[in-house]
């Protein structure tokens, strides 16, 4: 995702997406019929939305079914590219830009180029970018294909918390951290902060004795609020001002988001080179040089963090995803503790 | 002090400064004699070199013989203003502007106006800013007005090793952290962001078995780290991009500058209010919102720090300095930390 203007100083997203959905009915006008190897997935690790796709496509182990396109961490007013692919272009869609898809299906679409989003390989055009809609359609829509031992991770049960819980954890951390640092004035920042900590501090209080946010087992809320974690202090504390602590140190946070780290699919799945180059290379406004900050020292996320002592079945009755596939592992020069396996080493 | 440029994008502090001394002897010439009354030491609480400065002359109990005008925070080209002051004028040299206190010696004075500078209030005209030489003179020529108890913070026995450390502090340190924060290309930043680090993990190594830099009892070389450490996690870490860790996450270091700020002189004379809002309000061409940062906490600084057990004797055969004259009090608003008797509460 990389879309949002300052209204009044303040940040406000926008929301105006293409809601059109992958589904098993498959209605053919807003809903389109899932189908294995029909789709491509196109995301940018730097980006926590997109991250977001990447880590629940790895969990229920959709790889061979539902491709993955990888745009570079830095763009320009024409939005994501597909620079890290040979000649600059996309090998499954054949195009430079991800902007191209949606053109393809909307000349002259007016609105944010954002990732993730999920193209229809035939004919080329972007099916949709809702972020959050398509996350939760891999896990319910998708179950056919999903791998033997593919946790559950919007249970039926949990349903009515959990979206009260995500919502939360979407309005404020999520994009929290963006209105701390879009903040226009000091008055919007000082909102925005206070707003921001308010929320961590419940996160740390709610965390301190359960493992995973829904309790015993990891969920999509877990993988929603890690991609904002696995942020923090490489970029939010300071680029977005977020800086009342690190991550470091909040000390139930900080092993929650070390445990998932560890857990495959997650860490496996995190490009600190990418997420720091974006973040402080396209943002100008707020960082005019560009220069990209050497720190922080990583080496803490590979330390013992001792949730075990909660408990908790991470996989629920399934299993960890193996490895991921050769073409979409993170180099161990981008994550220091991601091993040749492509898992993360601890 | 505010002044440097941009040369081939690395950072290159202008060091051009008005040279003449006061001295016991004062030849009249290039030195001006030491008097009780005469001079007015011009300081911004938010300048690290100025705080050098008023952190010494509080040491030495040098109040009552060089009074000091206190400079706003934030600036425009014209430089540092007295508007904390009322109706925006020093109350004892009558201008708005320190940079008139220059124009006085020198018409068309071409070079930065930095503080701490020394005004010589009969003709109202700057003295000097040499800023390294100002505070060595306040130890070793103004001793016949220290106050009883003074420590000696310039040891003749030790003046070989220190101002060989001390060289090392301000080029590594103390100037090291602009040459991170204001790098215009990322090489340039790489390298200075090594080289500082390098740095700190020397003195971060020196500090482990030894309560101050020269041993036992503080100098003027704790004096100047200790002004660079004060400000790392509040604008250094974020705003300077110097983020391999916080001054929190450096153990040896952190404890050295807790112990530090406790002792009276260092914690009651450090302004974090005025600190944040000079790097950040003036700094436009990095931080160009203007936006301070809300964090990040101050708790910290107050914690034990277990230093004690290192021995030593902070004031050598002196004593540490009374309160700090109630118009020079840091105001509790600006540092949590500092009492309504002017003293860091711990």
């Amino acid at each position: 995702m990389a879309q949002g203007t300052y209204v009044e100083a303040s940040f406000e997203r926008d929301t105006n997406y293409i809601e059109d959905r992958i589904t098993v009915a498959g209605d053919g006008e807003h809903e389109w019929p899932v189908e294995a190897g029909r789709y491509r997935l196109v995301v940018a690790r730097a980006c926590p939305w997109a991250n977001r796709a990447i880590i629940v496509r790895r969990l229920l182990g959709l790889e061979d079914v539902l491709s993955m396109g990888i745009c570079g961490p830095t763009h320009d007013s024409d939005s994501w590219t597909f620079d890290l692919d040979p000649g600059g272009v996309d090998p499954v869609l054949g195009i430079p830009r991800i902007k191209d898809a949606y053109e393809k299906r909307f000349p002259g679409y007016p609105r944010g180029i954002t990732v993730p989003c999920v193209v229809d390989v035939p004919t080329g055009e972007v099916v949709t970018n809702g972020f959050a809609q398509l996350t939760l359609d891999l896990s319910t829509q998708w179950r056919e294909h999903h791998r033997d031992g593919a946790p559950d991770l919007y249970p039926e049960a949990l349903r009515e918390e959990m979206d009260e819980l995500m919502r939360f954890v979407y309005t404020e951390v999520n994009n929290g951290v963006y209105r701390c640092g879009f903040a226009g004035t000091q008055e919007a920042y000082d909102a925005a902060y206070e707003r921001l900590w308010v929320a961590l501090d419940r996160l740390e209080e709610r965390l301190a004795d359960r493992r995973y946010l829904m309790g015993e087992s990891i969920t999509e809320a877990d993988v929603r609020l890690f991609t904002t974690l696995a942020r923090f202090d490489a970029v939010y504390h300071g680029h977005f001002k977020c800086n009342r602590q690190k991550l470091t140190e909040m000390p139930v946070l900080w092993a929650y988001a070390r445990d998932l780290f560890q857990t495959p699919g997650f860490g496996d799945t995190t490009d600190f080179v990418h997420v720091k180059s974006h973040y402080y290379e396209v943002h100008r406004d707020i960082n005019p040089t560009g220069v990209v900050p050497a720190g922080p020292d990583l080496s803490g996320w590979a330390e013992p963090h001792g949730r075990e002592d909660l408990g908790g079945r991470p996989f629920g009755d399934g299993t960890p995803p193996g490895p991921p596939p050769e073409g979409e592992r993170v180099p161990t020069a981008h994550n220091p503790h991601v091993g040749p396996d492509g898992l993360v080493r601890v």
